[in-house]
């Protein structure tokens, strides 16, 4: 049990690093550098005191460090205050950070894939025991939008939020609208660029930025970590032929997190939106990220900012710590003040989260078909006998051949309609004999007509 | 002396408004409708139990809540843990805020002048009595700014920030821009809105960012507050002429209020400005505000959101009052856990703040010339002598005849030079016989060439 940080009048705040990776060791540059910034920020001491990592790191000063190869020493180290875990990855993250709890440390970690599944029961550990787990790094990087949402926007009830989560895919995004390049293309050059991973998968289609949702939307709602409701969709199957008719009817597509709270329950949804290239967020461009926030009260708000790097996320790594040390009153206080981990004392559990299915958009369609007459009106009609509105509509000259016949594109914008039912219409699209291939659908977000 | 607050496990919290205007009444009705939810955020309850302002109003619920006349008498109900000071203007605001800290009581205000001008004096009072004075309303209404600059960023060391501060004044600039208006119209519109004051000074020459301006320099980089160094230029001479020059040269003209570390120390300026279009905050438009700060750690983050209204401004008043509640640590702490209140436990006094003829910036500057061969000549040259580039250039055909002759603009884009020597300059081109008229001289900011 350790005694060190309930103490009356605490100076000196002791850290330690399990991984020396990109944030890991990111973060121990930050803090060795900065100590005398920080102490006039904090009037106390934080300082690195153990770092463990498979191996010593000859780039790093571990002068007044102990090093460790084992992380779980770190964990038992009665030293150390708070652990910090960047080691990413389920085990031994999740172990590391449950024996740092029981042993009374408070944990800041970066760790997104592990926050949004496991981080329930991280929560219920650290509540127990009366510790702090502090997670800002784990969402886009150096924005602090966890802070925005449990404090700076506490008094609103938030109606929605929408993110642009994932710095590889917007990169992808933006140079296939800027460049007309194609996403395969570009993947490649990101891949090269050390922005996506060689197994991409994760940020393509749209499992890292679910993560982030995932947490985004639980403090947003003070409703438990859901990640396993989260509908996902990537960016894999965009065309530059459909970024290049968003554009010409006054959109850009983006890879956005989309969590809503709606009358009949709880949207978390991540997938390829067209959104106005009027809204600011669809100006947010390359490796950038940016949530925009609607509150009841504050409106809506946008961050903006770098999702990922070694020093963006150390940043946030540091203000993390930073806040630990400022939660301790300079009296004698049995617990250091603390904000929820998921912004509310009380978490709801009786809001439902909505299957795709049943959430409400508009809709893009590219549909290719036959050039015969008569092609539209089977469509109008199919769309009408679902009381689907037609809000745009571009009709091309024919681009290809196919069997002798010509192919065009009918590309149209719908009113809002809930998914089941643009399913059932465009299954009888689908069907029509002029049709010829299945129809593209990229869902289409209006932010409630909001200035932004 | 208050005891209730310091008693442990307090579950209510009691706040007192002096104040019912706009803000005051938002933040009155924001608290009683959403008490509930509230209670679930915090696990405490905050109550209004009195309100102080010169009449009543038919349109609050006063039921359970203790009326005064005088705002005195909040700040001496012993009931009160928290007054929230909304009265705007210096007295008696600054009287009853020093009269809240004598009595132990917490404070959240929303003047900005107030704290701009007098908040050392208030902070130093509030630190010897040990509590806590909250001000994000004051800068940028609903963005939790302050937040973000002592907190989020509290990692890094500010190299500077730029900010979108007064809705107003971007209004009148985003009509300008986009409708080609003149400032005097725009300004009659904003009046009638109730976006501007009848006595609009405050707004359109810079004093109400250079307040804002002054707070946010502050936090930043852990200096007293100091408004009376602030650089304060309005917007009430920008033409339409030169919005429509900037615009063809790439750029857009935005008032701004800027902060900036420098080797020579630190700049504090608020003017009409060009950036580049292509900048994220080139696109914040009509009554919004945004601050983009550059931290050596986070790199550009960028904050948007409404700057003004009722809703959006008590949303950061009750954000305030969360705060205060949540620095109570569940055990006996003597004192509540507390940010310091410009970011730094100790603030730096060393640092000169430079006067503006000690800045380095481009200009664009116009000019307008009699028609003659050999002018530009001339012009070239002074730049030339005073070592200053032209990065480019607009010379358009003539727009008026004076006295018979024809009278051209010379409108260009300069390198960065110091202001002193740009003057200088000015004022060698201002005496040449061609130039028919004062130059018209607007600063650039590349913002270090970042790609926000």
């Amino acid at each position: 049990m350790k005694q060190s940080a309930e103490a009356a009048g605490k100076q000196q705040f002791n850290v330690g690093i399990c991984g020396l990776g990109t944030v890991g060791g990111g973060t121990l540059t930050l803090l060795q550098s900065k100590q005398d910034e920080l102490c006039r920020r904090l009037g106390r001491t934080l300082r690195v005191t153990h770092v463990a990592s498979r191996r010593r790191n000859p780039d790093h000063d571990y002068s007044g460090v102990q090093y460790s190869q084992d992380v779980f020493a770190v964990a038992d180290d009665p030293a150390v205050d708070i652990l910090v875990e960047v080691l990413g990855g389920t085990e031994p993250a999740l172990s590391l950070i449950l024996r740092a709890i029981e042993n009374g440390k408070h944990v800041v970690t970066a760790n997104k894939a592990l926050i949004a599944v496991h981080g329930n029961t991280i929560f219920a550990a650290a509540r127990r025991r009366g510790v702090i787990v502090a997670y800002e790094s784990a969402v886009a990087g150096g924005i602090p939008i966890i802070k925005a949402l449990r404090e700076g926007l506490a008094a609103n009830s938030i109606e929605w939020l929408a993110g642009i989560i994932n710095g590889t895919g917007n990169f992808i995004m933006t140079e296939m609208a800027q460049k007309g390049r194609s996403f395969e293309d570009v993947l490649k050059e990101a891949q090269a660029l050390g922005y996506a991973e060689a197994d991409p998968t994760f940020d393509v289609e749209g499992i890292d930025a679910a993560h982030k949702l995932t947490i985004l939307a639980s403090n947003a709602f003070g409703i438990p970590l859901s990640f396993d409701k989260v509908y996902t969709e990537g960016i894999s199957k965009v065309t530059t032929a459909d970024v290049s008719y968003a554009e010409e009817l006054g959109y850009r597509i983006k890879h956005l997190g989309i969590a809503r709270m709606t009358a009949a329950g709880i949207e978390m949804r991540v997938h390829p939106t067209l959104i106005s290239a009027q809204k600011l967020i669809a100006n947010v461009n390359g490796v950038m990220n940016a949530v925009v926030v609607k509150g009841d009260s504050a409106g809506s708000t946008l961050y903006y900012g770098p999702g990922a790097g070694a020093k963006a996320t150390a940043s946030s790594v540091v203000a993390d710590l930073i806040d630990i040390v400022r939660s301790y009153g300079s009296g004698e206080a049995v617990r250091p003040a603390s904000v929820p981990a998921l912004s509310f004392a009380s978490l709801r559990d009786d809001v439902p989260i909505l299957k795709i299915d049943d959430i409400e958009c508009e809709y893009y369609l590219r549909i290719s078909v036959r050039d015969r007459i008569g092609v539209m009106a089977h469509i109008s009609q199919i769309l009408m006998q679902h009381n689907i509105n037609i809000e745009a509509l571009i009709q091309k000259e024919p681009d290809a051949a196919q069997a002798g016949e010509v192919i065009v594109p009918v590309v149209l914008l719908t009113g809002k309609v809930q998914e089941s039912n643009m399913n059932r219409a465009i299954a009888a699209i689908e069907a029509l004999p002029e049709v010829v291939e299945r129809i593209t659908r990229i869902r289409v977000e209006l932010f409630d007509g909001d200035g932004n």
